[in-house]
């Protein structure tokens, strides 16, 4: 049995998420047809995180298993001619047995974008969370370091979160300015809660725009408390950058 | 009568082009229906170019005369409020009698880009001509300075080009890798002729391909025959950057 990492783009914007589900159309739905149409068998895939409808991902990662023969290039070049316009195949290996993209994962970075000008930016509108009002980076970045490290996330994690620890280590979590006017925000961790990114962006913003002291967080932090915590970015701002593995 | 100078950002995907035509969406179009909701009466914007369809803007100039005590700050939040997702108003400005969004401008700027890697792009696909094989930048570039400076550019124009003169000035035409992969072509001349960008970026993506010589492009220019030039470039790697005017 051979085990097939493959690497993805995809646009969110027309997605109903990664996760296949009863109505609207998932990334793991119109890969999976690809795949059952060019291996002629049903081909289920495994994703190294599910991100949400209207995330995009520049480096997600799927495992699939297959006894067929078919050439490492048939997975690039083969699938990309079958799938639709919005979803593409960047790289396929060849991975040992055992091989798992959300097991086998070390830790994953994703981006999220800002448009900081005072009006919308149709060039912008379906990658960047377009706040109007100016956000203070600086105050922005100070906060950021204050998550930094081994934590309990559990004042960033969504409601129906269905994780059972909440201690995660943030590894990375820049923010930078960007071209005129944009803010791009890393953040790197071994793993993370349901809408951790997205929470974290949001109080960020909120310390942007003069409502929250960057001081404030390491209480915010201790509390555990969703409530204290700012609102949930909106996903098209969102990018899956990359999935790291352990080199074996 | 006020004349209005508009700034305007806009998405050309969805569009037929600039300008109004019999049929199809253009942006003058729907800059003036949103116009006429706010003003209550009919009120023609002139562009300072036209742009083709699928062709972005992130600067094109719109001018407009009104007699309508209208504050300026309406022309941006007001008309965005109007106007449909693809297209913004960046700002709205007062300008004498007499000035004139096309014929007072003393030069363009277009941005051209290109996405360069082994695939497909889900996230480039709108914005960037994607060309698979590796381009050398370095010989894009030496072409490049060839063709600055002022030159008859017949050799680069549409066939229904209007133009009566085809002596243009060329005062920049830089040739820049970004990203991962991906080349930001910036072009400025005082006027352009019809398809004058994108013929210009085919043929130079002709030389990144190594299928024409950087020092065959003078004689190129001196033959002023548009059938020895490369192809016009695809329309979603355009966009209209900047109209410059003279400060009076």
């Amino acid at each position: 049995m051979r085990t097939i990492k493959l690497t993805l783009e995809y646009d969110g914007t027309d997605f109903v998420g990664w996760q296949v589900q009863p109505n609207g159309r998932s990334v793991q739905q119109v890969v999976e047809q690809a795949l059952e149409r060019m291996l002629k068998e049903r081909t289920p895939v495994v994703g190294a995180g599910r991100t949400d409808a209207g995330v995009h991902a520049a480096g997600q990662v799927a495992t699939l298993r297959t006894e067929k023969a078919v050439p490492l290039k048939a997975f690039v070049m083969g699938l990309n001619s079958l799938l639709p316009q919005d979803v593409a195949v960047l790289d396929a290996e060849e991975m040992p047995e055992g091989f798992h993209a959300r097991h086998s994962a070390s830790g994953k970075r994703y981006e999220y974008r800002i448009s900081n000008r005072p009006t919308r930016s149709p060039l912008l509108r379906r990658t960047h969370w377009e706040i109007y009002r100016p956000l203070d980076v600086a105050a922005m970045r100070a906060a950021a370091v204050h998550l930094l490290g081994e934590h309990d996330f559990s004042a960033f994690r969504a409601a129906d979160c269905p994780a059972k620890t909440t201690r995660r280590v943030l590894r990375r979590f820049d923010v930078e300015e960007e071209g005129e006017r944009e803010i791009l925000i890393t953040v790197e961790a071994t793993a993370f809660l349901k809408h951790m990114v997205r929470n974290l962006v949001g109080t960020l913003a909120e310390v942007g725009l003069g409502r929250r002291d960057p001081e404030s967080l390491p209480a915010l932090l201790a509390s555990g408390d969703r409530t204290q915590a700012g609102p949930t970015a909106p996903p098209q701002g969102l990018t899956m950058a990359k999935v790291f593995y352990d080199p074996r």
